[in-house]
Parts: structure tokens; sequence; C-alpha cells
């Protein structure tokens, strides 16, 4: 966040944050098929302002028209997605445990258990994805599908933008009857700090650098009762090259490699930035090559810029890289940068080489014994997702390689790459520390957990329990009885 | 953990560390299969030693034969029931979406999404259950299952029952099939926090007191690589008597009350510590009557009994409550200590009055309104769990405080006692901070998913995906398949 982005004024901030709080009781108690209407309300209010929104994106962000509707088309979908998540009901985890004369450990009485809304949610905006990361990004539409108001602190790389979403997002929601104040705006660093102390939120999300997000990590921590905080630092994303991928498709592993790097001008989470490739090979010099013909483009604003000006100075600086195509003067449309090493002098430099640089570099390192992909996966930090480019034939190397990068990574993606997050059920976008704070996602169906807790009621009469927990299953939901999982 | 418990040795401790590392691979590798193996081995030798280690515990703990006898059936079974759910499989919650070319925000390559172990896990015993919250109790066992090493701070107050079950536990292990160095023992405060600030260990679970719950949660919170830490750290258990329970079951809300405030001695983390009866009632005299002819026993250890002692005192001299059974004069087999207040006194006052005091001891509220039970209930910090005594015919009033209710607990137990924490499916253990520092449960087979975390696979071919992960499902598990979850 930026120092000189404005606070928002402390009445203003009661305000929101007073809304909000008095928003949770009814978000919670709307049914799931409720909060599916207002998600759909909101998707197609946000689709009918595309012709509003998309030039005030581009305006602010320095991205072309077109790779922004296409994210406002997948911030939509996202929350259309999450309707469905609401109408199938396996969200709710619910279990029905009858009660049981004859269990083994003693008498069991009927336990009834379902997870519910956590209560009101921080969410910081990134800066890189200014519809699918910011105000109805993935983080409030989890939030919201989850029944949790949210509180948003926009990103300060694109205000305007903010303002409009958010304003588009609140009407809808309205219209579609859901509690006032269930979504609200702030602005400034020192808002943001003070969300995630405020008592009257119960969870925080965040897309963005370490520092910040290890920052607002460690208020959330230090309040009296600590809040889950769901941070998504970024990482390097590390690619490793077979010997056999590299004999049998060069052209397509430069031109591949090329394309995901340079992606957004290298702003997403995902770029590749170290990319592992067997010596002896002419890779390094074609990779190069190809970087020569690309031409820049403007970074999304003059933070981010120095930001990665200064990041690629630092990783000139060290001893073992070489540059091999680009150049280190950041100037207003940077194009690639490349610097390549050797696995030994890698090796023992890791902690230095492989530092998330934000924009268009990467670090290309030659190994000389394919042994030493195994052990360069297993000295990773956590990482958001790691690429094998190889082939089936050579399953003596990838298969040991695809287990350690199981173990370091939220993703493990073969033969493609690694920018180009897809909105799915069995996504995972997420990894070990530094990558994430905690073992949960952000992209994907599943990013609603990180925003509901158990309950369980024992004894407690039909007609006094929540009807996803009611004998006759008045939601049909998939629901676990006696143990066993049941369809409705 | 009394701080005059020796420190595990520096040499021992790092042995025993390297070892459960060097474990976290294989464990993570056997099929849960073997791994329901290795927990029904361990089962049935704690069984089989029953009658050296019930002995043992009983002259550590001063608790009854037939109490440890049948908490460490409890112990048993838990292995057992986690075994079942390696089995059954849905915790791996696995997830197939087929590459679509058609999804609605654009082409979705093919992605597969599995849990899998977090690594070596490090475990406190509680000192009040020496089976079930203890070496082989519920984390333990719950780690294992998800196929995590684990390393044990043995509680003080059963040194020799620690070491005893920790062998049982290791020898029957081993002789499984279980790699070398899954399970280990340490001893002491600064062993302790070593464990939590060690990057071997992954994740840390709890369960204590408050004030050394969370002292171990602000190191796993602090580290470079901050590591998820469950901390069970108890609560006061509020019950609410309505008018029409007071009035038609008076006598078993007196033996009921009285019953679970002093099972175990009260110390159990589900004690009691507080209800609220209506006033004009009988009620109160009735229960300090029944309190009279009550019989004190000893407590765990002296440690505990000290500590019920200063607990006992602070909330004697608070000016709002007078006592009106038993004594503040804790002598070697402390009886049932009571208090009361009136709503109007507690109400400004429950920051000092509704405080976990662990032994025999219970603060009475009267109330004129029942409407106050609303405004009590709002009022609660987190709680494991909360209790309504009422009748159907009362929904006005039992509805909203259940929904209330709902929001500051884990579990919400109707005409019964919160004490006996029953071993299921639907069981939740755990609830808001401070009754524990994350929304997970400790308790039930839903504790296994604290030591998981995703992964997905992109692209990868099915001969080099997890069995759990391929298209023939070989395992046979539950799995969600391009959205749709489908049984076996």
């Amino acid at each position: 966040m930026s120092p000189d982005t404005l606070d928002t004024p402390s009445l203003v901030y009661e305000d929101l944050l007073t809304r909000a709080a008095a928003a949770a009781e009814p978000a919670s108690a709307a049914t799931p098929a409720e909060r599916a209407r207002w998600l759909e309300a909101a998707a197609d209010a946000l689709d009918a302002a595309a012709g509003d929104l998309v030039p005030v994106a581009a305006s602010e962000t320095h991205l072309p028209e077109g790779r922004l509707t296409g994210e406002l088309k997948r911030t939509t979908f996202q929350l259309r997605l999450f309707a469905d998540v609401l109408r199938e009901g396996s969200y709710l985890d619910a279990r029905v445990d009858h009660a049981d004369p004859g269990w083994g450990m003693g008498p069991r009485p009927d336990l009834r258990r379902v997870l519910r809304p956590l209560g009101p949610v921080a969410v910081w905006s990134a800066g890189n994805f200014p519809f699918a990361f910011s105000v109805a990004g993935g983080d409030t539409a989890s939030a919201l599908a989850a029944g949790c108001p949210v509180v948003v602190t926009a990103h300060p790389g694109h205000p305007l933008l903010s303002d409009r979403t958010a304003a588009v997002l609140a009407s809808a929601l309205d219209k579609a009857g859901a509690p006032d104040g269930i979504v609200g705006l702030v602005t400034g660093v020192e808002t943001g700090r003070r969300l995630v102390a405020d008592p009257r939120i119960r969870a925080g999300a965040f897309t963005g650098s370490q520092t910040a997000g290890r920052a607002l990590f460690d208020l959330a921590a230090a309040r009296p009762d600590p809040i889950p905080f769901y941070g998504e630092l970024g990482s390097v994303n590390p690619v490793f090259v077979t010997p056999g991928a590299a004999r049998e498709r060069a052209d397509a592993l430069v031109s591949g490699f090329l394309g995901s790097v340079t992606l957004g001008v290298g702003q997403f989470c995902t770029k590749p930035g170290v990319i592992f490739v067997p010596a002896g090979t002419d890779l390094v010099e074609r990779i190069a090559q190809g970087a020569g013909t690309l031409t820049g483009a403007p970074m999304l604003n003059d933070r981010i810029r120095s930001g990665f000006a200064a990041a690629l100075a630092r990783l000139a600086e060290q001893p073992e890289v070489t540059l091999v195509a680009g150049t280190t003067d950041v100037g207003t449309a940077p194009a690639l940068a490349l610097f390549t090493t050797t696995y030994d002098q890698h090796a023992p430099a890791r902690e230095r080489l492989e530092v998330e640089c934000f924009g268009p570099a990467a670090l290309i390192v030659t190994y000389d014994d394919p042994a030493q992909l195994a052990d360069a996966a297993a000295a990773l930090d956590g990482q958001l997702t790691a690429t094998v480019q190889g082939t089936e034939s050579e399953a003596e190397l990838v298969r040991p390689l695809l287990e350690r990068l199981a173990d370091r990574a939220g993703r493990v993606v073969w033969n493609g790459w690694p920018t180009g997050v897809s909105v799915t059920h069995a996504m995972h976008h997420g990894g070990p520390y530094p990558a994430a704070t905690t073992p949960t996602t952000s992209v994907g169906t599943a990013a609603i957990g990180r925003f509901l807790r158990p309950v369980s009621y024992q004894s407690v009469p039909d007609g006094l329990l929540p009807p996803a927990l009611q004998e006759a299953n008045p939601w049909n939901l998939p629901r676990r009885v006696d143990g066993a999982l049941r369809l409705p």
C-alpha cells in the first residue's frame, strides 16, 4: 500500500464497521439459496457495468482492455460458481450422529454438526488483478458466500475503480435483499491496520507482498483474540526442465516460457521466476534470443515499477548471476530481463537468488546432473506453484521430483506453465509459507471454508435445530449420517 | 507445565527431531490402509497394557481406576475410529476436474486436488486426561492418522505414565511397520518452547490453560515461517435454565448440575462454571443444600490444587458474589464451592466473574427477566460449550437463545450437561477464542483435517498421479468429480 493514500475518516470507518457487524446476524440467518441469489445479482450488475468499469480499470492500471474484460468475466463467473456451491450444500459439511447406546466408547447422545459464518471479514485487494483479486474478487465472493459481511481495503493502484466496483456491488446486493452494510470499502494503510485489529472483524484475507502480508498477519495473531489471517504472499514458481523435454520440444519450451514470464508484464504471483534447464543444450541462448525479440509494456503503476527496478538491481548485484537478455535499466515499459547461473553456483546462494522479483524477469539455472533437480526441489521455500517440463519416459527422474514438489508447493504443473489460475473445484492456490500464511486456498470453491466454523448441537429437538441438521433434511444436503456420507 | 520438570537433554532432543523429520516422508507415502493398521496395532497394544498402565495413572493422578479404565477404552476407541476414517477416505477431500474447453471463464486444464500431511506435529499433553488427551490421545491419534510424525511434550503431572505409554505406542507402531521416529516424547517447559519454534515442526496441538496455550500460540505465530497452532484453552461453559425447566424438573436439574460440576473433581475443560437460574425459585437453596451432602476428593496434583485455591480466592474476593456452599479453604480433598450473585450485579462484572476456575466450583446467577438470558449469551467470551435447560413449549425464548449460543460456543447442549465429550463424526470440541485458538476441533473425526494441506495437480499424467487422484479411483474414495460429489 502506498503510504500517501488517504485513510478513511474515523466517522466513516465507524459507521461502516458498525453496519458490517450488524449485518453479520442477518447474513448468517439467510439461507444458502438466498445468498446464492445475492451473488448472482452482484455478478449480473458487474457484467452490466463492464462498459463503465473496464475503461476506468484500463486508465488506472495500464492493463489492456481485452485482458480486463476477460478478468471481469472471470470475476463474475466466480460469483456465480459460489452460488452453485451454496445450492449444492456440501460446503456446510453437515453431520448427523444419532444417539447410540451401543457406541464403542460408551453411549453417545444425538450430535449434529454444521458450519456457520465467522462474522465480518476484512479483505485487502491486490493491485495486479483489479477485478479478480480486488473489491468483488475471490476473497469477497467466498466470504459473502459463507455468509460473512466484508470490509475491503481498496488497493491504492486503482482507487476510482475500487470505488465504482463497490458501488455496483453494494447496490446490487441491496436490491437483491442482502442486509445493509454487508459490503464496505475503506482506504489507507493505517485504516487497514486498524481493521485487522478491530474486534468486530473475525478474519482477514489478503493477496500481496510478503512484507505487507506478514505485517498484517502479525497484527492478527497479536490481538487479544487472534483471528485467522489468510494471506497469499507470492512465490518464485520454479520450473524444472528435464533432459528429455529439452531434447524433444525446445521450441515449445522457449516460446511457452517467454509467454508465461512476460504475461501481464510479469506482474503475476504465479510468474515462473526460476527455471532449471540442462547444461550442454542451447536452451539458454535460445531463450535469451527470444527475449530479445519481445517489446516491453508499462507496469501497473510507478510504485510497482520502482519496486521492480530495486528487486532487479539486487538480483543483478549477486556475484553468481549474469545478465543474458534485457537490461536492469527499467524504463517506462520494461522488457524481459534474464539472468543465468549454474546449479553449483546457485545451490549455496539460493536464499539470495530465489527471491520474488515482481515484473518481467527470471533466472535460468543450468544443471549438469538431473539428480540435482530433486535436491533443488527439496531446498525450495514454500511455493504457490512448481512446474515440471518432462516426458513420461523419464518416470524414474520425474516421479520423485513431483513428490518433492508436492511437498513444497500448492500446485504442481506438468508440461504447462504456472500463470493462469483456473477457478474450479480442484484448484488450490496457496502453499507452504511464505507462499501463504495458512494451508488454505484463495482461488476455487474450497476457499469458502476459510470463513466458516463448526458448531455441534447435542440433543437439540428437531424443531429447534437449524434446517441443515433437521432429520428430514429439508435443504436436500449431502450429509454424513452415523459416519456414512449420503447424497440427497 | 511445572517449571521444575527436567528438560529433555539437547542430544536426545536432536535425535528425536531428526528421526521425526526423517519419518515424515515414509509416513506420508504409506497408504491410508497401512496407517489404519498402525493405529489399530497401537490400540491393541494399549488395551493389552491396561493392567500395567492404569495403576501407574492412578498413582500419579489420584483418579479412580474405574474412570481411568474407561478413559483408556475411550483412547483406544479413538485410535480405531481414525482407522475407520482412513479406510473410508473422504478425509482426503479428493477432487477431480477434467479438462474442459467450455468452462465458463475460459478453457480449464485437468486439475486434481487431494490433501496431504503437513509433516511433524508437536503435541502437548493435558494433565486431566492422562490417557485421552495425553501421549496416545486425540491429538496424537488424529496427527498419526493424517500421516504426520508426532513429538509429544509429556505433562509433568504423569511423567511415568507418559513414558510407559510412549513405549507401548512406539513399540506397537514399530512392529506394525510404521517408520522409525514416528512418535517421540520430550519433557520440560523450555523443551516445549524449543519444539514450537523448531523448523522441523509443522504444526502444534495443545490442550491446557489459556496462559500456557497462548504463550505457545504466540511463539508459533512469531516464527520466520508461522505454523498452525491448535490450542484448546478451556472455558466456563455456561448453563441457562429457563423458567419452564425450573418449574418442571427442579430435582433433575439440581442432581444433574451437581454431578456435572463435580465430575472428575471439577477438573474438566467442559465443567459448567456458571449457571443462570430464575430468581424467585428455591433452586439456589436446593443446589447449595445438595452440595452440602457431597464429599470432596483429591485433585490431580499439588500444582492444580494450588491453582484452584488461587482462582477460588480471587472469585471469593469479588464484591458481587456470596459463598453459599463449601469453603474457599481448599484442603487436600476439596468439596464443591458455590457462589451466587444476581444478573444485575453480574452483567457489569462479567469479565471478572466469568473466569475459568479449574476445580469443583461454580457461580449461580439469578435472573428476573428471561430476556436477560439472550443478553448474557451475547456477552459471552468464546466457549467450548453452552447449555440450555429448557422446554420445547418455550420456543420464543429458547430459539433466539440457541442462536446466540451457537454464535459464541463450539457445542450447544440441550437438556443435558456439557461434561462428557463423545468421540464421533459430528462432535465439535473447540469454539471462538479463548476456548480455542483456531476454528477447528480437537475431538472427533474432523480433527484429522488440522494436519493436512491441499495440493493440486495440473495436467499430470495418470501414471504419475497419487492413487487418490488416478482416473480409475483405485482406493474407491468418495470424490468430487467435475463438481459433483460421487460415492464409490
